[in-house]
């Protein structure tokens, strides 16, 4: 950030009074530019016992695998967030179910949300963001091409509550 | 937003190619500047079956109480974050325990995070932003004068599960 959003003067790095962090602050007007995480959310589409997996057509980690899912918009909540990235990038409509992992990503300022859901049917297809769709069951997952390591993470905790028969909610952090 | 904070050339409200949505674009830099939903973050701190809760120091919803929560910062995870807001709102120290709440309120775009929490002590004190803390049992809590609905949901999730034993996670939506 090098100007003020809201009048376009120059705006300085300072730590406002009552505040303990350094903030972009605009003397000219006076407005404090705040910088806060972004919620990343998206689903873990389900299909007998198959997960549907995204291969990205776009940067970062073009070609890689990767879940449905993408930046959560303002005017939707999270579940929403995560049925409209679904259709998106998989063309998949979904069933939604209870939300699964809650993980932080501090490197990056994200949190990333996922959600169990079931296809309703057989029909998805590659958005403008995606290279192909695909059904894979547990031994077809292509581990060292995943895209993210919150989507690894949260396809072991999958893979790993199926095994023993109860899906919880699992919140962790990516150091 | 008017002016774009890369260059300080007025923006203009448009869909950009391959997008879906209006967003502020600078024509002069290029600079597409996406705006999303704040995650506010913060915990249940219970002692013995008691709740703390704060009275609001500052608007919005003055003299109302809350729980301890605030918007969650950059280069953070959730978990830290609701640590530090219990801390500089109501001075206490505490044990974090499971995320309890996740609640989307689209309306102000924002997703509220609430963790349970123990408290390792009494020493507890208000905060700049607090005019007072106190512990409070079912009986005590003031509903009429709660400062924010994902506070009260999250309180009688709460004592619900408490009455019931067993304390879940809970993700829900205000429209």
């Amino acid at each position: 950030m090098r100007f003020c959003a809201n009048c376009g003067s120059q705006v300085v790095q300072r730590v406002p009074p009552g505040d303990s962090l350094p903030r972009w602050v605009c003397d000219e007007c006076g407005e404090i530019h705040y910088q806060n995480p972004k919620l990343v959310v998206g689903t873990i589409p389900e299909h007998e016992g198959r997960i549907l997996l995204c291969r990205r057509a776009i940067e970062p980690r073009y070609g890689y695998w990767t879940l449905p899912a993408g930046f959560m918009e303002n005017d939707e909540t999270t579940a929403q967030a995560a049925a409209r990235e679904t259709q998106e990038e998989a063309g998949a409509n979904i069933e939604m179910g209870e939300a699964f992992t809650l993980i932080s990503v501090p490197r990056v300022n994200q949190v990333h949300l996922y959600y169990r859901a079931r296809l309703k049917n057989l029909e998805f297809k590659p958005g403008e963001e995606t290279l192909e769709v695909a059904l894979m069951d547990e031994g077809q997952i292509p581990w060292k091409e995943i895209a993210f390591r919150t989507v690894g993470l949260t396809l072991q905790r999958w893979f790993a509550d199926r095994g023993r028969g109860i899906f919880g909610f699992h919140s962790e952090d990516i150091a």
